[in-house]
């Protein structure tokens, strides 16, 4: 049996390196990892731009200025000015080249034509130079960025259009297990409604994974081997749920063994996900996640991820992890690595109740997992503790 | 001038209230506020539960039992166990009513039919007691929740495949400003690419706002008030970027007061987004935000937002906030509140170069928002300081 690090060691080393690339509109490009080093073709600002509303001189003294002009945003006057020569600007328009500073109007008595300053002169006040922001030829972007809303708008305001990227794994999650019902159906005794499918299937969904399929296969070994087999031929990642632990009939072992699918790793030292599988066949990455719904979305979120951004070139990898203050004591039962569902406050980060890996209520109101590592006994109140940080919503 | 907590207090008593229920659904409800309490139609686990593989027995004492017979997963067998049977059991299989605990398969030796347990009986060891998680009646979740990822998996655990959510905002971003040019286009001397319009419509969409039009306007008063009527009309929200502050050429606020929209609050004593307009007409909010991009992105996130949550009848309506402590000491030029674009690491948060209202660049490393109130002079590296977190990824 493994430790944590370890494993996620593995999972990173064994992930497939992207191939493809696709050309995406920046509008399309939420989520998607560039390909490229996206390098700026112009100046931002593209030229010397007012940062207020007020007036544009040719400044020497803090005498009368004449207003000669005005000079709106969107305007492309350069007028030339003369010492003594003022023009009305407005923020965002250009500063004509013979300006050397921008008085604010609030700092500005105006008599008819003329103006008297209430400050002094200061060289290039209230002007964004040229270039400031970004030069030509400078990085924009740089790739194995993963693009978030905020860069499609610097990408736009660079006036890109495309960027290169890398395509998205597709990923097949196989559920299996006599005892799942779909929802909606009768629940005869013996039975529970099959969850992990469409929650893996949101949960990859928020995280920008759209290209989605659930399998769902029974505890026979012909059926589950064939449809390993058919998802490893048509997915770049393989997710199962359930048949992985030691039982008899949890036949997913098994099966992957006998297609060829080579193990990396089985069993981590930590709680939830003791059973916890990783192998490759080729290229294809295949993870077995236990079948209680919590303990496959702790995996998921702690090796399946990371994987998932490696193999699409993202230099993150991984949600933030930070140092928080524990609200609350907490005591561990035995000596593995534990993933602990966690909600942040204003002070600090809350262990919640239900922990149970069967449980997936607590995941509803988490938006963290705190981490203690192996033979942690005991966390105190006021104590920094390792918390990854799942969501802001 | 308001203070920022006087502003946001504002924009939440002025929110419109959700009006119209839809039903979704769950898999299409990936960031729909509920609007119902959810009730548990069932209990879960539905039935006693084995957590583990090994023998369900009718316990009275450390003697050898013998196996009678076989539960899988998934099957509907109840057998009536005598004192000294033992049924071999997996993990999730129903455990019979006659038995009362089960052991591990690790804690017993089998001899043919006979097994002989190496552990002292725990009545109900390993056994998930039938409503355990949640039991018929039960609140599985609060009307106002916004539905994630793990809460898919927690209904679909239940039986549930619809839930009542409320409607979604419709939005309008108008877009003003004679020197705008549509990226991709030729930039002439005095222009800029457009970028507010594409960056709102991306960063809404990564919150799950959807349903949203861009409208772009010439710096012309009757243009402006003739598109701020239209959008009016047609929107829920409306969030103008640009024109709002006090130059001759800035007609929104003109426009907006000439069509009958009340003035809730214009300028906050914040940096950036001073001139932040709020307003109303009829059940329509509508925001002025500034034109600079990073200033506009500012106050999407800390007025905008928690309006729409709001009207959209979440309980939750703001980002996270954490007390994190600086990486970094900053100086604050003014007596306004700063917000301030930082990155989370992993001991703190960083406020990171390029804070320009004009330079959208930084908020692409961003990963949070430092907030210093009004008055701050100095922050000093190690000090806890209000971080609002806007992205894991």
């Amino acid at each position: 049996m493994i430790d944590v690090k370890t494993a996620r060691d593995l999972v990173l080393l064994h992930s497939a390196k992207p191939s493809e690339v696709l050309e995406v509109i920046i509008k399309d490009a939420l989520d998607f990892v560039l390909a490229e080093d996206v390098i700026s073709k112009i100046e931002m600002p593209p030229y010397r731009q007012s940062a207020m509303d007020g007036y544009a001189i040719n400044g020497f003294d803090d005498t009368p200025y004449t207003v000669v002009g005005e000079i709106k945003a969107g305007d492309d006057d350069n007028p030339n000015l003369n010492i003594g020569d003022a023009v009305r600007i407005f923020t965002g328009a250009p500063v004509p080249d013979t300006a050397n500073t921008v008085i604010m109007q609030e700092k500005v008595i105006v008599h008819g034509s003329k103006i008297i300053l209430e400050e002094s002169i200061q060289p290039n006040k209230n002007i964004r130079p040229k270039g400031e922001q970004i030069k030509i030829g400078d990085l924009a972007l740089a790739k194995g960025t993963t693009i978030k809303g905020a860069h499609v708008g610097f990408l736009a305001s660079l006036g890109i259009t495309k960027i290169q990227v890398y395509k998205k794994p597709s990923i097949a999650i196989v559920v299996t297990g006599n005892e799942l019902v779909n929802p909606g159906d009768v629940l005869p005794y013996g039975k529970v409604y099959e969850s992990n499918g469409s929650m893996l299937t949101a949960v990859l969904s928020e995280l920008g994974y759209k290209n989605t399929s659930v399998v769902t296969v029974e505890d026979d070994y012909e059926k589950t081997k064939k449809a390993l087999n058919d998802v490893i031929q048509n997915y770049d990642v393989v997710i199962v749920t359930g048949g992985v632990s030691v039982g008899d009939y949890d036949f997913v072992g098994r099966a992957l063994k006998d297609i060829g699918v080579e193990e990396i790793f089985y069993k981590v030292k930590q709680k939830p996900g003791k059973p916890l599988f990783f192998g490759k066949k080729d290229q294809v990455s295949i993870f077995g996640l236990p079948g209680n719904p919590a303990a496959a979305l702790s995996c998921f979120y702690v090796y399946v991820y990371p994987l998932l951004k490696k193999s699409e070139g993202a230099c993150n990898t991984s949600f933030p992890n930070v140092l928080m203050p524990l609200l609350t004591d907490y005591t561990v039962k035995g000596d593995r690595a534990q993933f602990l569902k966690a909600r942040m406050q204003n002070d600090g980060v809350e262990i919640l109740d239900g922990q149970s890996s069967a449980m997936i209520r607590a995941f509803g109101d988490a938006n963290a997992l705190v981490f203690l590592p192996e033979n942690t006994k005991q966390v105190h109140k006021g104590q920094n503790v390792k918390t990854i940080l799942l969501s802001v919503k």
